[in-house]
């Protein structure tokens, strides 16, 4: 944050639902995860899942010229959300720690470069890491704006598929995934390919929407259906779609039919239902292109680049990027005189990092069964100096002093003393558990030869070192990590 | 806390009513100030204003043997007051910081001495501040327990009034004091003495009290009405509390009269209001000792010493520690095997800081009409290196290299550079009001002679200083700060 130029701040955690009103958000169907509240006087806050609402009412009135910007502004702070299904500890908590980043531009232009900055330092952070991670495109939902991206730890615990091709660098999460159809490497209409059919109802249960595909593809996408039948209850389908939809009257009936099947075999459906309605198939388009109604399979065929195959991993989601435009500094009237002194609308963005959430992420990624191991870039210790032999504490402190000075500035070394006063085997139990990157022993070797006993446990490293080489192994091993 | 032994813990900022239902501090006075909500689920929360019953609830379930103590658990983090009266920025706000500190100890002797560790430290913090302070010694009230301090910066902004004595070490806050009769040093009851008349109801409006005292000694003090006649409604009193008393039956009046006023004097009252009914008096005694029924006035006697004069001044309280004994540990089971394996509960004790509070308060104590002033020990930057004359950004970086490495490892100096494209009397403004407590400027003399000018407006200083020496005049200076 801080090589993005941006400024720490701190918002507090209480927000009003006036704000929210206004901006249009405490109605919408993500209130339901707001938990709120009323003071001694009745007046009406929340407990803030994110900020836009806040900051973007105190930039509008610190913020009135074009030169007073780019800004940008972070804080790391308590968040909450009334979550349905909290679970996994950290990794899905009513109450988590959020790192958020605020941005204003003076023009779409500029907010977009800014955009790419973020993008930029979000990826640098999770090199840092050193664990598998994902970065995929996403919908900007209700936060408003057109330009998003999610970054992801690759993970069996997650709860996200990301789809991404083997060949491009085409990423997505496989809630915003919708297959295209594309004739010269999708098989075309086959006679042979054995129809399947779905059916959903719109909000209102008076049209049904019948989703023919191919049975052998799997489970209709829900999200393609969205796209080409905005109003669908996604709460609804099959026979209680049917149900519900008879009860209406002023009834209609819609039908697709993925492209891969022909016409025909549209007929071959089983009709259970006598009193359905019949209706003429359209074909699913967006933007006019043809679409798959169709999940994403293991080794579908890439429609970005048309050469790779897809590839589904399970994903644990860390942070998020949006350029946001306009969305809220209109309904706030947070405005500038631009360079041709007129009245425009800030552009803005907003970038998270679930703090408490990538912890949990990186423990359950990196955790074994003799405890956790922490990246070195998080690691609030990367060294555990653990005396085995009686060792006098001028000594332990000498070789405290060496691992934290004796080395280049900008490498930090953040080293604890474990000196409490248990059995040499409690303690490297401890540690363990504890997983800090490095454990540096003063055993029998030490008491003996003045050489120490260097544990990794991640790189499976137990070996002596002596005092001239230790920093260097360190380091050097450090990098791994 | 690092000092202390104290680890550092983080707990919710949210906990559940039922647990305060336990504590039996959910329907006490204070609950008027708890924020409460539900969650989807109708659960019943609230956003805790302080962890007592979080802290002990956790403990109860880590702790099991005395050979697991002393214990002890700090904190920083957001708290929640439904103040009635928010004021003065950081001074009262409804969501503070706080840094709250819980001690667990096996026997009272231990957790008094742990009591007295804590309180040591305390002072050594404020002694840091370099702040007028006071600590006076506090009732536990709500808190439960038998020992406790306040910790107070005298400050024309505060709150509170504290009553110290100019001899010895007494000192209390006016809240809490309650002055005692001391024959050979207190005027005695005199003939000449005017007694003026206060009412008082009790709480079930049955028992009406009458407070004689002398009339050129100011007001009642409620404090003292409450040690004699503990029923009392605080908020009711003169001609409202006749008046509630006369609309009850069974009504009983009793009289207490201050030691300096004669018995007969009480008769010298104007009955103003004749169905009045009379009552003998009563001497005032708190453990068989008579007390005075006024405020603390300056120039009082000091009771404690019997030599000392009282002195009275405004202050912000800005810290509170509390020996808590068992009051927690008993309704939450957290109970150890002593020493003698017999289950006893623990022994507690909780100690806290107003952040937030004491940065408001710091900031309110030493701001001047050009800005804000830091202590030295709170302010995140010491310096702030000010370039006027085109100075190179390496031969800036090489300034502040020189600052923050060239000294002692125990004085670390944060430095700042302000490399904003502005004009230097912008900066220098700008410095000021911030309040770095040292701006070192880059001007004239560093063009013409390579001299810094160093400035600092508390010690009203501004003098020309050479690289060599520039260290050693600001470790000197701060000394002050």
């Amino acid at each position: 944050m801080q090589r993005l130029g941006a400024s720490k701040a701190s918002l507090s955690s209480v927000s009003s639902q006036e704000l929210w009103q206004r901006s249009g958000r405490l109605d919408k169907g993500r209130s339901s995860e707001l938990l709120r509240f009323e003071d001694r006087k009745g007046t009406k806050y929340l407990l803030s899942p994110t900020h836009e609402e806040e900051i973007t009412t105190i930039v509008a009135n610190a913020v009135q010229s074009y030169k007073q910007l780019p800004l940008r502004l972070y804080q790391v702070s308590r968040k909450y959300r009334d979550e349905p299904r909290p679970r996994q500890g950290l990794l899905r908590g009513r109450e988590f720690l959020m790192k958020d980043l605020y941005t204003f531009d003076a023009t779409e232009q500029q907010a977009r470069q800014t955009y790419e900055e973020v993008r930029k330092a979000y990826v640098a952070f999770l090199e840092e890491l050193r664990l598998p991670y994902l970065t995929a495109r996403a919908d900007s939902g209700n936060m408003g704006g057109d330009l998003s991206h999610e970054y992801h730890f690759a993970s069996p615990h997650g709860e996200d598929t990301i789809i991404s091709c083997t060949a491009c660098d085409y990423s997505i999460n496989e809630e915003l995934y919708v297959g295209r159809y594309i004739p010269e490497r999708t098989k075309g209409p086959q006679s042979s390919a054995k129809p399947a059919v779905e059916r959903y109802v719109s909000k209102d249960r008076k049209t049904l929407c019948k989703i023919y595909f191919p049975a052998n593809h799997g489970e209709p996408n829900l999200y393609a259906v969205k796209a080409v039948f905005p109003d669908v209850d996604s709460s609804i389908q099959g026979e209680q779609a049917l149900v519900e939809h008879a009860e209406q009257s002023n009834r209609t009936v819609i039908s697709f039919l993925d492209p891969r099947l022909s016409r025909e075999s549209m007929n071959e459906t089983a009709q259970t239902v006598p009193e359905e309605p019949k209706s003429p198939p359209r074909t699913p388009t967006v933007d006019e292109h043809p679409i798959l109604l169709t999940k994403a399979k293991e080794g579908d065929s890439c429609a970005s680049c048309r050469d790779g195959k897809l590839k589904l991993q399970q994903a644990v989601e860390i942070g998020h990027t949006f350029h946001l435009g306009q969305r809220y500094s209109v309904p706030f009237e947070a405005s500038i005189l631009d360079a041709n002194n007129k009245q425009v609308a800030i552009e803005m963005g907003c970038h998270g990092i679930g703090v408490s959430r990538l912890i949990g992420a990186a423990a359950s990624l990196l955790a074994d069964r003799k405890g956790l191991n922490w990246p070195l870039a998080i690691s609030p210790f990367q060294v555990i100096l653990v005396p085995a032999a009686k060792v006098e504490p001028a000594e332990l402190e000498g070789i405290y002093d060496s691992l934290v000075a004796n080395h280049d500035k900008e490498q930090v070394m953040d080293v604890a003393i474990d000196d409490r006063d248990k059995p040499v085997g409690w303690k490297l139990n401890d540690a363990d558990l504890v997983g800090y990157p490095f454990i540096v022993v003063l055993g029998k070797s030490w008491k003996d030869r003045r050489v120490f006993e260097l544990q990794c446990r991640r790189l499976d490293l137990k070996t002596e070192v002596d005092a001239n080489n230790l920093v260097g192994v360190i380091l050097e091993c450090g990098a791994k990590l």
